[in-house]
């Protein structure tokens, strides 16, 4: 199973170190805890919106950037366990039975 | 302030629409309460990403698509609030003021 999470945080943890932001520093301008911005990179926690928007004005990051990575990032998940990605022409698959195998 | 999980609501709202499926089908399909759903597709709660991958599954529809289209959505909710998306050029915006302003 393809989780949102995980490719978050590792979106999320590229970026941070893509600006030099330390843990900390990221902790402090985004007013989030330590532990929970780093269980998030880890892709353990899930993130709310509402620390998902202050994570990102905290970069200076546009969502929309982030969320654009993540899609990517699933796209090579989702083509590396054979899910056809919008081409269903010629998958002849059953219905509803490749993503569940993908899992 | 935008939030990712009222763009998410409408972007999974409109696939199962697209699909003429209804709430009932969806949950009986996807194996999560009605309920739930409902109050997804209203971004009234976060999606976990266990759920987030059995709507998708549920619909047939790669992840991918779905964060796609709701980096498409936040991408205009950004333009419109000002937010420069991706080109600083010319922009002259204090650092980290910007986002602050528009949410």
């Amino acid at each position: 199973m393809i989780l949102f999470r995980r490719l978050l945080g590792d979106v999320l943890r590229g970026a941070r170190m893509q600006r030099g932001m330390t843990l900390r520093e990221l902790s402090a301008e985004a007013r989030v805890s330590l532990g929970y911005i780093s269980e998030i990179e880890r892709g353990q926690k899930e993130a709310s919106s509402e620390l998902l928007a202050s994570l990102c004005q905290a970069m200076d990051l546009p969502l929309s950037d982030v969320l654009r990575d993540v899609a990517d990032a699933v796209s090579i998940e989702e083509a590396a366990v054979g899910l056809v990605v919008s081409t269903p022409i010629g998958a002849a698959r059953p219905a509803g039975d490749v993503v569940a195998s993908a899992a």
